[in-house]
């Protein structure tokens, strides 16, 4: 037994032998049978069904963009949660570039976090009221000096609205991230080698049972409070291996320690046997990620100069990513 | 010792004598002593000193509106954190309508919460885009189906701001939150019974201490992942007794289980001696709230027609308040 001098605030139960014994790890597979959907599982996967059937018949290129974080409730009536770190900055850049390259867009997003298009007008940075004035005439305008570049922005906006190459789904907890993820690329499989997925959600790696979850909200007690999580079933193995057979699987990993990255990433392409992790670091993810496969590792960097010239590194990303779809798709199809 | 079919997933040291020896709940002086302020303290204390004196010198009444949830980082370098569900709503819908009734606001809430004004338009919900047009000669204009609502939301933001009613502050962590709350309030008091102190930030109950934090985010291991939580020293406490003497204080009691609520408010009362407790249940909290003190408890509650017409709560809470507020202030005075 140890005293509360030296009680570490973060441990695992596997360490400590005198604690309870662990739950082992559970797989997907009894994950999703002792796992009640979310309600609108059905209504979500029907629309991308949709989508996807429309995008099929055009020949269009179809990607999955995950982005930002989900939640671990501590309470069935939730009031507590964990949460991954994640503005969903990566994921919403990178759809609005992926449909400046002609891709259409399923956007699978935690509620609230960042979208394309209305990214660049946050209400916390960039507040559009700031940007409006009245005409005069009872209407309003939006102000000379900002006008060039919010029409820029909402003609993007409008043309992939008209032209239905964007879909936005969300989610809130890893339990729903993980419903819709199985029924979206369920439904994209048809897609074939068209299908890329570009897995930039920051995912929960553990979890509390809805059994093991308290109804209501924990109440303070004199005492500490011990959480015991268990692991989230490693879900990118049915993906690889199933559901999104044949289409391009991209995962990112996120460290915040540059000596494990590489490796890493690299265990992770071992493991899963899917195309391409891009690694990134907390600090520095908007100046730089590195993309590994088992065989290289690429690289991209944007200078100080660009930072400030407001270059995005998703710029440098999404055409690197399509150059490796379309090889992809030349070499599944001569497989 | 338990099985793995029995271990609950969340409990408390002290309900499992066999379990570590937990720390004791430290006091809010010791909190302060052992950790480190944020680095933004300074600057955000200032400005909220320049706003405070220059409404001392007008005599206008001024109102700390605090809103959102607070984190609690699993990490120094934070990928995990622990997080209280709130929006902002309830703050940022407030503190319009004390802008509205005369009040100058510190508005202290959550980076990237809801803030006033800008809420009507988040980016998840009516996003602006959709209300926008190209004029035909270059610039935007919004859609008169939208501008008059628009305009009239316009027109409230840019008198707070050319007024100076409106100063925004942001927290992440609790431990950004409770340094902030200490230096704000401590600003205000010059104010005396002129000052209101509306709590509606949801405050996370427990924390890692700085000291047993992990540096680097959390890796997976084989076992289940097992977190000690220290309790968060209860802050208005001191906010009552020292830093808000004379003010009019109002805490809010979020809870799930309706039976709990007024117990727990009245209990929140007799232990720290302020004004009022607004309390209110998850599910219903922006359809009905309860004003309780120690001697009467008040019900505060929209029709089914009124929440359908967009009738908001806080435009009731408000002018009750106020009312409150008023007596507060005679009786304080004639003491």
């Amino acid at each position: 037994m140890t005293t509360a001098a030296t009680t570490p605030a973060i441990s695992f139960t596997h360490i400590d032998p005198s604690g309870p014994v662990p739950a082992p790890a559970i797989g997907w597979e009894e994950y999703f049978r002792t796992t009640p959907p979310p309600d609108f599982l059905e209504p979500a996967g029907k629309r991308v069904e949709e989508f996807v059937a429309l995008h099929a018949k055009a020949g269009r290129r179809v990607v999955l963009v995950t982005s930002g974080g989900t939640t671990v409730p501590l309470e069935q009536n939730t009031v507590r949660f964990i949460d991954n770190f994640s503005a969903g900055t990566r994921g919403a850049t990178s759809a609005e570039y992926f449909i400046e390259a002609g891709y259409a867009v399923i956007f699978m997003h935690r509620q609230f976090s960042l979208q394309p298009y209305s990214r660049h007008y946050s209400h916390s940075r960039n507040c559009f009221l700031d940007y409006m004035q009245e005409d005069g005439h009872g209407g309003l305008i939006v102000d000379r000096k900002y006008s060039d570049h919010m029409r820029e922005v909402l003609l993007k906006y409008q043309r992939a609205k008209r032209e239905h190459l964007l879909i936005m789904e969300t989610f809130v907890t890893v339990q729903d991230y993980l419903f819709l993820l199985r029924r979206f690329t369920t439904a994209m499989s048809i897609l074939r080698e068209n299908a890329m997925y570009y897995l930039a959600a920051a995912v929960s790696d553990f979890f509390i049972p809805q059994s093991k979850m308290a109804q209501h909200k924990i109440q303070s007690a004199e005492g500490a409070l011990v959480l015991q999580l268990d692991q989230v079933p490693k879900i990118i193995s049915p993906l690889v291996d199933t559901w999104a057979a044949k289409g391009f699987i991209v995962s990112f990993k996120l460290e915040t320690d540059p000596d494990l990255l590489i490796q890493k990433s690299r265990r992770s392409l071992e493991r899963y046997k899917h195309q391409l992790v891009i690694g990134n670091i907390l600090t520095t993810r908007k100046k730089v990620v590195t993309f590994v496969t088992t065989k290289e590792e690429t690289k991209l960097e944007l200078t100080d100069e660009e930072l400030r010239n407001g270059v995005e590194i998703e710029e440098r990303i999404i055409p690197e990513l399509i150059r490796r779809h379309d090889k992809w798709i030349i070499q599944t199809k001569s497989q």
